[in-house]
């Protein structure tokens, strides 16, 4: 089958063997994919992983391993992509997330999905409602990532919240927080890159004119160290920084100013499918504008040029 | 009078005009005073401060100002530190201590307290009842500092806790979390310094023999940047960081590990001094045992100098 398969460094693949399902897996056909911010990372080295990669997906069923009931062969599915050892004090209480013997679907010792067909534990798959477009329903992944922040703000005080950088992870925090009800500001860098929000009706300024220092939240999706920077800049005394971004490089951090400001700095990462389905079905975000282009498999290379390009909010994959 | 007075370096001089209170301000007499672990960062040049420094005391009022109360005369007194606007949202919301306009006792725009004399707003001041000798008075400050993480945990579930740093702050927070009922472990670098941490009765550890990765609170009160980085060594997935050290240093943080384990950073400044008061007054903190030497301010810089070697716990000043 063909494959991205990223070994040092990514190359597109057709001699890679079709993945076989163990007994609590399913092996699924690709419908489509999504390349992600992680992604990006990971090629340029982050996390260590070689295999293939990519995460964000939806497919369908195509065999089930021996003891998994047959009704899910045929079934359209996304699916969660921490894979825990089950046994662990972490699963046992939060989940497999923070499992620290996880596999983690195309980012930690389980290939991912930019292939024909890959493999997931049933456990991990959440059936995807008719009514969801695969156009939306390969957005699931990232939407419960922004909808975690929404989890993570439910105990803190918070009156006027900022999202930092507008991209595609951006967006969907800044929407579902509006959803759930938060006054949300999108602060980018470039009038650019405020037009998308502004198209969502989100309030939108350019962050380095901004010197509103009242956010008592901000969330940096910027995906850049200087989103951390600019986030302690606008942050007031005792407020709450929810970091978003993973990248690969140490950064020079003034811990003073946390002990001085007395901030909380709040680290999130992934966030529930089943809450993600219930926003995709109700169709208040406007998902398909946040998509720039869709290749097939075989233009893979292409496909992360373009993704890894300023602007750009999701590039698609198909086989 | 005399007075530690920083100017690029610190020096000791005898030719420093005696304060005049202002009309909402005591004059206050030193006992005695306390060398900070932040004294010693300002000395090298954290927060750009120059004039007498200095901040924890016990003295007895002078003088007061003319709209103040004459029932504060000859009262010894301990005080708090920030001296707010009164006016701004912070002042009103959470106290002087995040006035952004604020001036701290001989740390920002106000002058402090090692000298013969120096002057606080009589509203920052708490009268010491005759039961706390001196010698615990003066360590009202970094008590409540203490008080302050007690304060910051009670909306966090905590099961276990460790304090980095068995030094004069993080044996009181140690100690003030223990009397709290939390199960606290103290970590520290050598077996020498948990020597005093041992007779406090506090459960200890070497920090680098530690593979126990369990806990969901570390508070680092190191004062270095290696305490950074073993926290995020040893705290479990979800855990919470409490910061409680202040340097000039930019640090090279890996802000992904905080995403990836949705860490919780929590800065931690000063405290309620009431609840100092409250605890003093109880008298089941050692206190005695943190003193290593007490000098004569003209002996200021022998003290410095002391009070910045390793081991040292706490150096006292008095006229």
């Amino acid at each position: 089958m063909q494959a991205l398969v990223l070994n040092q460094g990514l190359s597109y693949r057709t001699d890679v063997l079709k993945p076989e399902p163990k007994a609590d897996e399913a092996l699924i056909r690709l419908s489509l994919a999504g390349i992600c911010a992680t992604d990006l990372e990971l090629v340029k080295g982050y996390a260590g992983f070689s295999g293939i990669i990519g995460h964000e997906f939806v497919g369908v069923v195509e065999a089930v391993g021996q003891t998994q009931d047959a009704h899910w062969l045929n079934q359209r599915v996304i699916g969660s992509i921490n894979i825990g050892c089950h046994t662990c004090d972490a699963c046992r209480s939060v989940g497999p997330e923070h499992c620290q013997q996880r596999k983690v679907l195309g980012i930690r010792l389980h290939d991912g999905v930019f292939a024909d067909y890959f493999t997931l534990p049933v456990a991990n798959l959440f059936a995807v409602p008719d009514a969801i477009k695969d156009q939306a329903a390969v957005f699931a992944e990232p939407l419960a990532a922004a909808v975690r922040v929404r989890e993570q703000l439910k105990v803190i005080r918070v009156n006027k919240l900022a999202v930092l950088g507008p991209g595609r992870l951006g967006l969907l925090i800044a929407k579902v927080l509006v959803l759930a009800g938060y006054s949300v500001d999108v602060l980018g860098r470039t009038d650019a890159t405020l037009e998308l929000p502004r198209q969502w009706q989100l309030n939108t300024a350019l962050i380095q004119e901004t010197d509103d220092t009242s956010y008592d939240c901000v969330v940096d999706a910027t995906g850049q160290a200087s989103g951390f920077k600019q986030a302690l800049r606008i942050l007031k005394p005792r407020g709450n920084l929810v970091l978003k971004s993973t990248f690969s490089a140490l950064e020079p951090i003034d811990l003073s100013k946390i002990v001085v400001n007395e901030l909380n700095i709040i680290g999130s990462r992934c966030g529930p499918f089943a809450e993600a389905l219930a926003l995709l079905e109700q169709h208040s975000i406007p998902l398909e504008t946040l998509i720039n282009a869709s290749y097939p498999l075989q233009a893979g290379m292409a496909a992360f040029q373009q993704a890894s390009m300023p602007g750009i909010r999701k590039i698609l994959l198909h086989p």
